[in-house]
């Protein structure tokens, strides 16, 4: 709602336009790292990991407003919770934005080694991050509680495709154990990307915290098995 | 300084311990989780994954503590660095416990499979961790701003650890590729153990920032160079 105080509307609107800035932001980094998996793109992959820094100076711009916003106005209710979001909303975006530089760094590594089958899965998992990155962010600029908590939904996609992406590449590098290092970069940049998928999860749930005043209560319950692949034997199903 | 309104104090007080039984919970996590894989005791790694909920009941209590305050109390300065230092370091601890209990999940793995040389040198690696969480916490309830920034150093040389480690494993598993599945985990754990101590590191930051006014604007240069190792051929140097 509109306050007495005509300009903490403004303050509370620089530190919204600088999410969206900042989100906008993370998004092309995490697209352009995936184009430069794809195409193999070492100089599309510098520009990423040179263009990191940007996204944290959206960070500390918005760090620095909620900060001046909390001492000046002492905002309650609805702005102190926009504000404590933006805080933490900020935070995660900045996760997302290095996950994908380390991602375009890996590739670097990639592009220097024969291609392997894997990576087609591993684009695709890449898209499905990037659409929920996408999501998440248009939900919070929207403040659509229930749009964001859809997402969790897709998390649990995501954490799927990765467990058997991991299974995919354990199974290569078995197969023929000259691919160890290719596949060992590829299955860091897979963990990478479904952290990605837990960061924007992240965000959704403050996008409800902010938008209802009410934390999620209900645990998500993980379905990323990747880390108990291996129980038994050399190739089980997961446990 | 104490305040007129003695309640404040109280308030803030209770942070601080909240802080202080969060970070003690998290540091015996991680000490059990390195037990659990030097032991391949199963049953301690199941008990560290359970307790992994009570440090994200503490980071709650923090939370609301924290929201409390500035919402009833709108503190200022000195008060208010403190109050949003304790958020995010509580977020910190959070992920250094999260850590820890996927570690303890990824020993389950590695207690069912013949155990692989490169584990001694990831046990040093965790003891390095271990002693880098117990001093940034250390620094952070003695308010001791220098102690803190000395950590980042130690970060250095858990990354040089981190990656010598990442050539060990990848060496060992191309030598012999029965090993694969062994050492795909061991080198997740190791990834575990070097984002533990980023973690420590972003609370030193914090630490510093709570008791001087000041973020720290001199860039870290990480030296993990892991994410380059394969560069140029199966196994060289990293660039």
């Amino acid at each position: 709602m509109p306050h007495i105080v005509k300009s903490f509307d403004v303050e509370l609107g620089k530190l919204e336009e600088g999410l969206a800035r900042m989100g906008g932001m993370a998004e092309s980094q995490l697209t352009g790292a995936i184009q430069a998996l794809e195409g193999r793109d070492s100089e599309l992959a510098g520009r990423i990991m040179a263009d990191d820094d940007k996204v944290d100076g959206y960070e500390t711009f918005i760090n620095e407003q909620a900060i001046k916003l909390l001492a000046l106005r002492a905002p309650v209710a609805d702005d102190l919770r926009m504000v404590l979001a933006a805080l933490k909303v900020a935070g995660e975006i900045e996760r997302i934005a290095d996950l994908a530089a380390n991602a375009a760094k890996r590739s670097l590594v990639l592009n220097q080694l024969p291609l392997v089958a894997p990576m087609r899965s591993l684009i695709r998992l890449g898209r499905l991050a990037q659409i929920m990155v996408k999501d998440v962010l248009d939900a919070h600029l929207g403040h659509d509680a229930e749009r964001a908590l859809a997402l969790r939904d897709r998390d649990q996609e995501l954490d799927d495709v990765y467990s058997a992406l991991f299974r995919e590449i354990l199974t290569y590098m078995m197969e023929d154990p000259r691919t160890i290092t290719s596949c060992t970069h590829l299955m860091f940049i897979a963990k990478n990307l479904e952290r990605i998928g837990d960061h924007a999860t992240n965000i959704a749930e403050l996008t409800h915290y902010r938008v209802t005043g009410k934390t999620v209560l209900e645990a998500r319950t993980k379905r990323d098995v990747s880390s108990f692949i291996g129980v038994g034997g050399d190739l089980p199903d997961p446990g």
